[in-house]
C-alpha cells in the first residue's frame, strides 16, 4: 500500500512522532484509539498539562527542537515539585494552516528531535496526541505521566512556621536569557550571554532532587513564575508568610555579570519566571538531610529564608530583605520588571 | 485578600474549572503543580487526547456549552472503543487574545457547564489544565483518562478472518448533522434536522457497550473518520480486507428522510465521520454474546458485514456491497462526501 499523503496528520505521525513511542509497548505505535500502560504495584498516577503557544509563551524563531525540550522539561518540572517519577507524556500539535507542507514536516521533525533526545535523558516515553491544522500561530500542549507512593507527594499546603525555605540551583537565569535572547543585556559577554539563553531554552527539571525531598521537604513548588509569586503560592496554601533574604539567594556568575551591569534587574531575577527550579521549605532540623540530597544528586540546594505565621492581613505575602536587615519594596524601589 | 484579576487565568479557573474538580481530592483544587490520582488495584491505565480548533473541527458559532460537552465525548468515545471506564480529564484553553474580558468568562462558564453536566453523565472528573491567551481562534486540548484489566484492551489489530463486523446506533446523523448546520438539507423536516444537529454537536460515547464488549470482541474502534475509514484501520491493523453490506446499515429516521429526498448523500452517510459509534468484529458464534450486550445497554448493535483474508494488495481494504450484491465504487458512481 502507498504511505500516507506527506505532510498529512498520519504521515507526521507516522515519521516523526510514532518512533517517540516504541520503548512503550501500550503507545501501539500511535495507531490504536488510546493508549494502556501497566501501573507499577502501589503507586498512585500524577497528572500535569501545560500549553505553549508561538510569540506568547516562546518567541517565534525559537528552534523546533528548543520548543520540544522547553515543553517537555516544562512540563517535568511539575513532576519533580510533586517528587514523582516520569512515566509517558502525550502531545497535542497544531500547526498553523498558512504554512507550506514541507515548513511543516521540518519543524515537526525538529520538535520531535527535541522531544526525543529528552525523553531518553529523564525516562518517559510518548503514548499518544493529535496533529491538527488551523488559523493562529503554532500551539501545543503536553500532558505528562508520573507515578508516585500514595499519600506522599510534595505539596504547595504543607509547609509549617518556623520551616527553612530552600530553592535548587540558581535563581533568575531564565528570565535573563528571555532578555538577551530578546536582544537586551548588550553589555554581557557571549558566553554569559550563551548561557543564559540556555538556561531559558532548555530547563533543568530537578527531578532527582524532588524525588529525594519526598519525606524531607514539607511543601514544594516549581519556580515557574518567579520566585518571589512561588514561594507565595507557598505561603498562600499554607496559611503563611515568608522572608527572603537577598544576599542569600543563589545566582549563577552570569547573572552576577548581568547585576553587576545593571542593579536595577535584581527585581527581574527575583520575580522573573521560568527557572523551573524547586522551591520548597523543611523543618529547621532536616538541614543534614538537604546536605544530603544535594550532595547526592549535584545539585545545590540553599537556604534562602525561613516562613512564619503571618500577622493580620499578611497571609501569602513574601518579605525581599536586603542586605542591610530591612524590607525592600521591589516595586518602589524602582526594579525592573519584564 | 482580593481575588485575581477578572478574567485573568487563576480567575477563570477558581469561578468555572476548580468546581469541576471537587469530586477528586486529588486534584487539589486544580491549584497545585500536578494531580494525584489513586489507581483502582489491578488496572492498567489508558489514555487519549484529542484537539478542536473554533472553525476548524466545530462552527465557530457553536455554543460553548456544547463545544465543552463535544470535546469532553469525543475523547470519551476513544476510551470506550478501548473497553475503559474513564476516571479524570485534564483540559487546555487557549483563548483569542483580542477577546474581551466578559466575552470570555462567559465562553468559559458555558464551556464548564457543558463539561459538568457530563462529567456527572459519566462519571468522571476534572484534574487539571491550563488556560492562555494567543492569537488565532478557541482551541482546545483534552486528555481522558481511564482504567481497564491489564491486557483486556480492545485494539484494532485483533480482527480475525471470519468475524463479523458490527456497529452500534445509526451511522451518518452526525455528518447530515453538520451539513445541516450549515444550511443544508434545507428538504428536510425541522425535528429531523435537529435530531440531525443534535447528533454532530452532542454524540454519546459508547461507554457500557465498550466495557460490555470487553472478552466479546476481538477488534473495536469508534467511527470518527467515517464508517469506511475506519472499519478499514481495523483491517489495516489485523492484515485483513472486510465487505460491508449497505442495506445493513443502521440508518436513523432522520438519515433515511434525508437519503429519500437526496440518493447521493449515501457517499456521505457511508464516509462521513464524527458519529462516536463503535464498529467491531467478533467470532461468528459471539452472535448472542453481542445481543446479550445489546439488551443490557439499550444500544442497538447490528452486523453490517465479515472480514475476510485479502487478496494480494487488498489489505486494509473495505468493499461497499449494494443490495444487489455487487460492489458499489462510491467515488465513481457520483455519490457527494463533504
Amino acid at each position: 500500500m502507498a504511505g500516507p499523503p506527506p505532510g498529512s496528520e498520519f504521515d507526521l505521525i507516522a515519521r516523526h512522532f510514532a518512533p517517540l513511542a516504541r520503548g512503550e509497548a501500550g503507545a501501539f505505535g500511535l495507531m490504536d484509539d488510546a493508549a494502556v500502560l501497566a501501573v507499577p504495584e502501589g503507586r498512585a498516577l500524577v497528572v500535569t498539562t501545560d500549553t505553549m503557544v508561538a510569540g506568547v509563551h516562546f518567541l517565534d524563531g525559537m528552534p523546533a527542537e528548543a520548543v520540544g525540550a522547553r515543553l517537555l522539561r516544562v512540563n517535568l518540572s511539575d513532576l519533580a515539585s510533586m517528587g514523582a517519577v516520569p512515566a509517558a507524556y502525550t502531545v497535542s500539535l497544531s500547526f498553523p494552516r498558512i504554512l507550506a507542507t514541507e515548513e511543516r514536516d521540518r519543524w515537526a521533525a525538529g520538535f520531535a528531535r527535541g522531544l526525543a533526545a529528552d525523553q531518553d535523558l529523564f525516562g518517559l516515553t510518548l503514548v499518544g496526541g493529535d496533529t491538527v491544522s488551523a488559523p493562529g500561530p503554532v500551539s501545543l500542549t503536553l500532558t505528562a505521566l508520573g507515578w508516585i507512593e500514595p499519600g506522599r507527594a510534595l505539596r504547595r499546603s504543607g509547609a509549617r512556621a518556623g520551616d527553612r525555605v530552600y530553592v535548587s540551583g540558581t535563581i533568575g537565569d531564565a528570565v535573563l536569557g528571555l532578555e538577551a535572547e530578546r536582544g537586551g543585556l548588550g553589555r554581557l559577554a557571549p558566553e554569559h550571554r550563551a548561557e543564559l539563553v540556555e538556561r531559558f531554552r532548555r530547563p533543568t527539571p530537578r527531578l532527582q532532587t524532588g524525588r529525594r525531598l519526598v519525606g524531607v521537604a514539607h511543601a514544594a513548588v516549581d519556580v515557574s513564575d518567579g520566585l518571589i509569586a512561588d514561594l507565595g503560592h507557598i505561603c498562600s496554601a499554607s496559611g503563611l508568610t515568608a522572608g527572603v533574604v537577598v544576599p542569600e539567594v543563589p545566582l549563577s556568575d552570569a547573572a552576577r555579570a548581568a547585576l553587576a551591569a545593571d542593579p536595577a534587574l535584581l527585581g527581574t531575577v527575583l520575580t522573573g519566571g521560568d527557572d523551573y527550579e524547586l522551591v520548597f521549605t523543611t523543618p529547621p532540623a532536616a538541614g543534614d538531610a538537604v546536605a544530603a540530597v544535594a550532595a547526592e544528586t549535584g545539585v545545590p540546594l540553599t537556604a534562602i529564608g525561613t516562613v512564619t505565621e503571618p500577622a493580620q492581613g499578611e497571609r501569602g505575602r513574601v518579605r525581599v530583605i536586603g542586605a542591610d536587615g530591612r524590607d525592600l519594596d521591589l516595586a518602589a524601589e524602582g526594579y525592573r520588571h519584564f
